[in-house]
């Protein structure tokens, strides 16, 4: 057989590839597309026997664990459950890239062994399925990132993160899709396809974590890794309904990842975990900084986990929280759904004794909205190019086919270095602003203290259709100040309460564009989130206070549907 | 009086204010320029009371804080003590740039009296008076940085790291000198002219940081602050023979700093301190992290002072430490008296049980300068361009006005955003590897663990003649690779024993070059200086250990001149 030569041929050859790496006995029926919630395929098409349904719905990742680190349950039942939910989701929505059935179950069999042999668990992630963003490099596997020119690139070493899951005991079972140049937040790509929303197909799964996010919305993975550049993590997170993390530059091992415009230091991409509790997000950020990375990966922050900061010992020990809520940026407003879960969490928190009533003003933000795009474009199309032009694959410049919709963010000339630093400059003040600003913030809370954490929208919209998402200012204003975030569900869309208001004053044309393409019957079902975020490298302390604002939130809406 | 205009006029009214901010009962007889050690002019001028030269003949800095905080000796006094000597420093090396007498005694009586009425001490260095490198911003005063152009330029707030030092009860007394651009080892500029090396003023004092060397080097000051990008506070440490640190970036908070090439995050300069004993490193360190610089500082890393790592607890409790020695750099060989220096440590090290006997490989060296090269050239001279066209003052491009001796390194094209990110790319895969050459290291030991730290030249000569010191290699490396390094004196040169040797296989027209420049008697009484090199992040533990080595070194020096 003569070797594939074209780009045609390399895709479809992956293609099909792909497809053979699926268990023929784990092809299901698979709804219409006219069915567009797809999250209980799972349940009703027979796949899963009645333990590993139980096993994939477990949504406390820790007590997974406890039962892994036990041998309660095994690995090898827990990765072949999850192992079958994913190759399910992958069927509704499309959002797997490597498939790699035996490595997984061979890895998982080997832990039950040990944990045998031993009596003790590998370590604090033992026996766990992991899902990886196709950029976390598996050796052995291609890492094409959605690029056909990137076919056939198989890597010769695992990535830092992959040796620590290792170290930790996890199972890497399967790799998620993704936007081709990862610049998207939404996700589409000539090979593997674009990924749908489960809550509602015809609804975008966000970017360009977006494979994650379908996967975990279809509870097909107990955690996932996706890297957050712009709100890559956070933005799937959100639409997908479930929590996810943006930690601050180098606190997690970016090291050996695959990744789109490599070398851009100016505000360099994170890794981040995302799962169906906050627990799972600390499980992961727990083991992950105790296995030491920078012992791996010379850009790691020498910075052991620290358990005092997640107890809160900078925020009152958690007694007493002052959240400042940013309703709005001040350059698009938020739809109704995501206004109205504002308002239930300051009701939460504020049920509980927090004080949620400052409002957070968005300083400067369509400042810091311009340059993190003048550092995503500084280099015009020439990274890419750098790529596509190997096979003469075609750049994808939009999201649904048409270029007027949404358009490739890209820039004419590129920036001189010197360019480039001028922009580095003023960031660097707008960040001291931002801070001497929210230091400032000690004088008008009753704490004394300045705002604990912001509460935020994580985008103007819940998951909007596809080719839709056209803002991701409400996440990367967090990235331009590397704040952390976490990302935590709150409600779902739903027609009968989140009526269409009428028009507002439009802060401006963008605005206006935003208001119209709300229509509750389109956006119904899609699950809304907010965001919670805390200082530049407080990964410790954000975590505490989600599982702060979490617990509100739950003890709220268990309240009001107890309500007669 | 009319304002003045031109370049030269701005220069002469600088500079006579310059002089006329020197009380006149200060003014010394200064020997001829024909006395090349001036280090005893503060003890011999008259101008010391025995107590003040008491005060500033301490080098136990520690100690000094101890006595302010107590009460035993005041601010005033000490400020006094420290104040004259820096004048008298000025007056035979040009070490100063800003001098404000009044300012500086102001803020000791208020220590004194806050000491008095509280009967505790304002901060961790409480009265001590600290100096400052020319581009840390006290506001009301001109911060130029060598830049006639920028003569006028009064700082309206401070910068963080001077409020720090307020809050730590620190007194900020005198700036120092600097070369234009900064991008220099070596000091001189066309207001404060030439610093010179107090040991011999026929050599360098080094720089960029060169007059905090030299006024270290005078003993006038118990603790200063320089930065370094390639070596500049190590440099003129070591030239000096004084102890400084070069941290990693971001661990010390350079916000609010006057600096050239600003927005160059590449490899951005970093704060370090300079002092007569390790414990002023340490003191300095110590107050300035537990101050919480993110507080301020956004960039600044959110990670306490952690004392189990200065207790070495990653290092064995520092019982049998392992240090690599980088006898060279494969490039340049260091003169003979940098050797004997090598020797003495590995002698003194092993006298005390270490092992000190791993030669380190200068893994990649030289293709860790191009890159520190690359980014020090990015963008050519528009960065000073912008600058110097303000008044059409000239730039200095060469230290001893001779174009042919060493020029200023400047690349003839900026280098785009894209061709900035290829060499960041490069960077960090070198820096991969040298982690894990690094960690690779503990299969060779005895004690299980990696290589504890490097010791390594600081420069391939001690101090040389101006315009000679042609050579940062043996600096730059570690800010390529991001490693904190710490500087200790050793020895001086003595032409009775560090005879020339005979010519050795060269390693190439530069290392002949160094070779020539080598004459016993051209380098007399020059101090010679080492380092020891930690891991990125490790400032706590490189602390702990240079106090390891310079122990032993003591012990070492005094066994040997009791022998008869």
């Amino acid at each position: 057989m003569a070797a594939p030569v074209t780009w045609q041929e390399l895709l479809a050859e992956k293609k099909q590839r792909q497809l053979d790496a699926i268990p023929k006995d784990w092809i299901v029926a698979v709804p219409s597309d006219d069915v567009l919630d797809v999250t209980d395929v799972p349940a009703s098409c027979g796949l899963l026997t009645t333990k590993e349904l139980g096993i994939t719905e477990m949504t406390d990742i820790e007590l997974l664990l406890r039962k892994l680190a036990s041998g309660e349950l095994s690995s090898v039942e827990v990765t072949v459950a999850y192992y079958k939910r994913a190759i399910i989701a992958q069927q509704v929505v499309s959002c797997l890239t490597e498939i790699f059935v035996d490595k997984a179950l061979e890895r998982a069999a080997w832990l039950d062994e040990q944990l045998k042999k031993t009596g003790k668990p590998v370590g604090p992630l033992h026996g766990l399925p992991v899902s990886l963003k196709d950029q976390v490099a598996i050796k052995g596997l291609e890492t094409t990132i959605g690029y056909i020119s990137w076919i056939g690139k198989y890597a010769t070493r695992d990535a830092t993160l992959t040796e620590i899951l290792y170290d930790c005991g996890a199972v890497p079972f399967v790799r998620t899709n993704l936007p081709q140049t990862i610049m998207w937040p939404e996700t589409y790509n000539l090979i593997f396809g674009r990924t749908l929303n489960p809550h509602n197909r015809k609804l975008t799964s966000g970017g360009s974590s977006g494979g994650e996010g379908a996967l975990l919305g279809m509870k097909g993975s107990p955690l996932g890794v996706g890297t957050d550049l712009g709100g890559s993590v956070r933005i799937p997170a959100s639409y997908n309904g479930v929590y996810g993390m943006r930690p601050s530059c180098n606190r997690l091992p970016y090291e050996g990842l695959v990744n789109t415009c490599e070398g851009q230091d100016s505000m360099p991409s994170v890794l981040g975990p995302m799962s169906h509790s906050i627990g799972g997000i600390k499980a992961f950020m727990k083991a992950v900084i105790n296995s030491e990375p920078w012992l791996k990966d010379p850009l790691a922050i020498r910075k052991p986990w620290d358990e005092d900061e997640y107890k809160l010992k900078h925020h009152g020990a958690g007694g007493k929280l002052v959240f400042g809520f940013l309703w709005n940026d001040g350059a698009v407003l938020p739809h109704e759904p995501i206004q109205r879960a504002m308002k239930m969490t300051r009701e939460a928190l504020e049920a509980v004794g927090h004080e949620a009533v400052v409002d957070w003003v968005p300083y400067k933000h369509a400042e810091l909205y311009k340059i993190m795009r003048a550092i995503g474009t500084a280099v015009g199309q020439a990274d890419y190019n750098a790529v596509i032009q190997l096979t003469g694959e075609p750049l994808i410049e939009s999201m649904d086919g048409n270029p007027n919709s949404y358009a490739l963010v890209t820039h004419k000339g590129e920036l001189s270095a010197f360019e480039l630093w001028q922009v580095h400059k003023r960031r660097q003040v707008l960040r001291k602003e931002y801070l001497d600003q929210w230091q400032a913030t000690a004088t008008t809370t009753s704490t004394g203290r300045p705002v604990d954490a912001i509460i935020s929208p994580t985008a103007p919209w819940a998951a909007p259709p596809h080719g839709k998402n056209t803002n991701a200012d409400y996440t990367r204003v967090y990235n331009a100040l590397d704040y952390v975030a976490c990302v935590f569900p709150v409600t779902k869309v739903d027609p009968a309460i989140d009526k269409k208001p009428p028009p507002h004053q439009f802060f401006s044309e963008r605005d206006e564009s935003a208001y119209n393409l709300y229509d509750p019957e389109v956006f119904k079902n899609a699950p809304v989130c907010l965001q919670l975020v805390g200082r530049t490298l407080e990964e410790e302390a954000v975590i505490g206070m989600t599982e702060v604002v979490d617990r509100a939130l739950k003890a709220h809406i268990s309240r009001h549907s107890d309500t007669p």
